[in-house]
Formats: structure tokens, sequence, C-alpha cells
């Protein structure tokens, strides 16, 4: 596996979509939502010309929606792309990252040449983050900046508001909240100021990965120098039509919370009873499982494959090994379908 | 007018699309190919999943048609994004452009805070770069990286490749071919090297601008650092899908050259024919025009827009004023419609 590889990985050396039931990624499976699709199918002639760079429409809808000033704000090509243009305009040189993470944070920071030190959580704490042992390693390693994820990826840790904000009194942070709208929780972006920094992609909710779409909330002097390091053209205009579509409709977002909400329970309560499979408590549309041996999670990842079911190997998160799995939470027949697979497969195993 | 702003400005305060008749975008007017067309509303539910990171299917189809080895070939959301990408990952310190020039050069060398120096050419020798004059600059100044647009926008200046070698024997050189596509000349990729980089957009020849979509060949040492600075999904997955589309297409490039090389004689044997009026012979589909003054050139914009037809101002680009302006070429019947108002109106001026 390398290094970087992500989930969603359903195409083959061709480049050709497979038919994957791919629990590997973890996008909304309510999936496009009827006035997403009407607004591109609409809008695809639109393609010919140059998307709006001000992005008017979608920006002005952002700051409503969000509560947002817009001169805080930052629109991006997928969350991802924050990353890289926050580390290559303020240049950080010791990056902290609270470990097992997203591995864009450490490729980034790698990617600018920073030192990279990592902060490892552990399963027998359940991934809990503790924010005094993390200020003490910032303040012994002198580090410029830390790459948080809230809810965090792939654990479904979720740090306090609080907790961000002591940690912020001794570094700069960037705050991943790509999938705090699953939840009914505050979001950090109310806190934002000279080090705390927002980042949040609009592509896990509204299920349009295939787009790109995200922004960041940040200090509006930052946001100023963050908008002029990267073309005036970075959201296309299919990405920004869909974004207004989405951001319009006020239900879809309090339907997946719903969903979320009632489709934990049944994951959850399933997990409990399949023998052979630990978990970590979900907070969002994720759950991180530990298999007893990397053998039987090589196993299990084969046999899955067999039935055209994707899970995402966590092999090469720093902090986990091949022990680990990672599942998205779908919609309730193809939670069903996985877990009775799994219970299946991991009963052959034990037996 | 903003210092950076572009063309193709159709978009009102509240980011609605004016329904303009646009010279002021350089887009391939043969529009949308039923093939793009198709590709797209085949592939729009194809969005809820990631786009292929490894981008298989249109990096192979690029390495065949422009005969580029896949090493070399780093895939760009618009050819706008190299820019930035590039600077940010080699960091010059002293940039020359030769101006007039597209304005992103600039924008992208600031927001590294490089020395930005300019070589400036000029309209009574009809912008000429040359290339001797560039080296004793580049010699002087000890400029650490150029860039040039083939041909350049907004002048149509075709620097040759034997000039854009002699200078790449001094300097570092990014070679902006975003419209090379509408002429049979041959590219400066085939001269890729350590010195020399290239640039090319897919949007302008394919009149996908909306979607994004670009390609750079450059030293394999080099696409391997510049893929790594950037998220692998930033192409998205209908842009990859057009791309594939356009190239699969054998014809559509062809028929756009022929359509050119037709309208091009038009357009300039109307333009000799137009008192009040003098022009740059175009290379490719833009023409950059010179009216006696500015106050001349506002009152031909203002009397354009009033039949709903915008023009490029050229009064913020680096070496040119508000005198001059720029016009795509478009199809006949749009040809002719501006050709005709121009002519009305500057008769109405110099009577």
């Amino acid at each position: 596996m390398q290094k970087y590889q992500h989930g969603g990985q359903i195409y083959d050396a061709q480049g050709a979509a497979g038919d994957w039931l791919d629990f590997s990624a973890n996008v909304n499976p309510l999936g496009l939502s009827e006035k997403i699709r009407r607004a591109l199918s609409e809008n695809l002639g639109g393609v010919v010309n140059y998307p709006d760079p001000a992005a008017t429409e979608l920006k002005n809808l952002i700051s409503l929606r969000y509560k947002i000033q817009p001169e805080n704000l930052v629109l991006l090509n997928g969350a991802a792309e924050f990353f890289y243009l926050y580390l290559n305009v303020t240049r950080p040189q010791k990056i902290l990252i609270p470990a097992p993470a997203f591995s864009e944070y450490e490729r980034a920071a790698r990617s600018i040449n920073a030192e990279v030190e990592f902060f490892l959580t552990n399963a027998e704490e359940n991934f809990h983050v503790d924010a005094e042992k993390i200020i003490a390693q910032i303040k012994s390693q002198e580090t410029d900046c830390i790459f948080i994820g809230r809810p965090n990826n792939p654990t479904g840790n979720l740090i306090s508001i609080e907790d961000i904000k002591k940690i912020a009194a001794h570094t700069k942070i960037v705050v991943d909240e790509s999938f705090i709208d699953f939840l009914p929780e505050k979001s950090a972006r109310e806190s934002v100021s000279e080090k705390i920094s927002v980042v949040q992609s609009l592509t896990k909710i509204f299920a349009i990965p295939g787009l790109r779409l995200g922004f960041a909330v940040v200090e509006k002097n930052l946001a100023e120098r963050l908008n002029l390091a990267k073309d005036v053209w970075n959201v296309n205009f299919l990405a920004q039509k869909a974004g207004v579509a989405a951001l319009d409709d006020e239900f879809f977002m309090e339907e997946t919370r719903a969903w979320l909400e009632e489709e934990k329970k049944y994951f959850v309560g399933r997990l409990e009873k399949i023998r052979g499979v630990k978990f970590f408590a979900p907070t969002v549309n994720f759950v991180l499982l530990q298999l007893n041996s990397q053998e039987t999670a090589a196993y299990v990842l084969k046999e899955l494959r067999g039935k055209k079911i994707l899970l995402r190997s966590c092999a090469n998160f720093v902090g986990l090994d091949a022990r680990f799995l990672r599942t998205a939470i779908r919609s309730r027949d193809e939670n069903k379908f996985l877990l009775d697979a799994l219970q299946e497969i991991l009963k052959g195993v034990l037996s």
C-alpha cells in the first residue's frame, strides 16, 4: 500500500471505475440530491464560460448559511487544497500532527520541507487527544503549527472547542471540520482568530467529491493572502452551481443528520454482536475497526472484495497498522449487506 | 479596473451570468463538441465518487496525443494553477516578464514575494520579443525565471523555439502554450529540459473553461516535486471525462484550425478597412486593437456594451493603456455583428 494512498480507489489500472459497493470513501449515502442533479444538468452548457472569479452567488450563500463574514472566506477546489495553500503561504517550520490522521496533512507538510512530528494517540485510550499533553509537546518542540481533524479521520475523535482554544494559545492550529456538518455540534469556525483556521469540505455531506468543493474560514488578512496565492478560477463552474443548489436546500442536511443518528445505532448495535472485531465509537459517517491480527484483516478485506465490497485498510496511517480497517456508514440495506458478510467471514475465521 | 481583472466578466454584482456576446474571453466559438456534451451528461451521476487520483485514462490519452512521457506530465485544474504551483516549488527570487502579458504571471510571482521585472515590448515594433535584448536583461538583473506566452496574450506574438532555447541557456523559462493547439506550429514541449517547462490549457481549444483543465510538461524530477505539492484530486471528475472525450475526437482540433485560418482572414480583412482602429496581426483566436485615444476606446466599449457585446479593455496590462482593446475571433455571424458595430461607432466618432 502506498504511503499516501486514500480510500475511494474504485478505479482499475486502466482508470475505469469498477462496480464496487464502496465503504472505503466517506460520502453521504443519501447521494446526489434532486436539486443538485437538476442544477448540474441545467448548467452543463455553461462550462463554455469561465467560472465567476468572485464566485459571488456561492460566497454569499455560504456566508449566510454558515454565518461567516465574506472577508474571512476562502473558496476551495476541495478541502484538501487548503493544506497546501495554507502551508505555502504561512511556511511553518515545525508541524505537529496528532496521529492517526488524514494523510494529506503530512503530505502537504513534507511538500514545503517542514519538520513533521506526530503526537501518537492509541487504541487503548480510544485515540483520545489530550490537550495538556499536546501543549507540553508543542512547548518542548517549538511547534509552529498543528493540524487537527474535528472529528478526526479515521478515529472519529471529536476534540472540544475549549481544547482547540487552549492549544491555540501556544501555536497556530488548522482545524479540519470536513465532516462537521454530519453533526449538530457547534463548529470551531466561530472561534477563528489569527491562530485558529478552520477548513470544511462540502463534498462529503453533499455527495459531490467528484466536483471538488470546500471553504476555509480564516482571519481576514490571512484570507486576503490565501486568495492571492491561488488563481481566481480554482472552483469550477459546476462545483459553484452544485454548491448553490446544495445550500439552497434547507432540508438535506437535517435529513442527513437524522439518517446518521439512526444508522449509527444500527451499525454499532450490529458490531457489538460480531465476535472478533473491535470498534471505536463513531461520531460521524465512518467507523474504525480493529481485527485480531493483520492476517485476519487481510483475509476480511479479500473476502469482502470477493463480494464487491471495498473497505479502507488503515495500514498506511501513522500510528495504526494493517489490523485496522475503516468503514463508511451507508444506507441500511448496504450496511446490512456489509455487516452480514463481516459476521459470516469472522465466524469462519474463529471456528 | 482592478489590477488583475480578466476578460470573461459576464457575471453581475449578484453573480448572475448576463446575456452577453462575449468577445472578452478567448474561447473556441465552435463550442462544446457533441462528444464532450455527451460525456458530461452521461457522467453527471459519477460526481458522487472521488476523481481518479491517478487520472490514468486522461494521462494516458494526453501522453499519446501529445507524444509526452507520463512521468513528465502534471495535470492541472486549469493552466493558471501551474504558475502558482511552479513558483511555490521552485521559489525563484527574480522573475522577468516580457510585457504586456497574461497578468497571472505577475500575480503568481507577487504571491511568493519574488522581485518582478518587466521587459517592455512596444506597439511601434509590433510587440516583438527580442531574444538578444532579453538575454542582456537576464544577465544584468540575474533573473532566475522568465514567463513567456507562446503565442503571447494579448499581443499574439509567437516567439520561436530557437529563441526559447537561447533564453533557456541563461535562466529557467516557463513557456505558456495555452493557445498553441489553435495553430499547426510545433510546440515547445518537445524541448522540455531542466530549464524549459511548458504549460498548456485544454479549456480554450475545447471550450470548457468552466470545467478547468490543463497540463504541464516538465523535466521528470520537477514533475515529481510538482505532483507532490498539490493534492491528488485537483482535476475534478467531469473535467477528466471531458478531457478524455475531447482528446478522443480526432477531428475537432483540425476543424478548429480550419475555422481559424478562414476566420482570421475575414477578421483582418474587415479591420483593414475600418478607419480609426489599428490592429496587431493575430496568430490565434484573439486580436489586439489600438484606438486613437483612451476616450475613443472608452466610448467604443460603452457603445458595444449597449449592443450586449463585451470586449476586453487592456487598461490593466503592464505596457498597455486604455487605448488598447482585445477581441476574440468568434463565428462568422458574431464577427460580422461586432465588426459592423465597430465600423458604425467609429464612423460616428470620426465624422
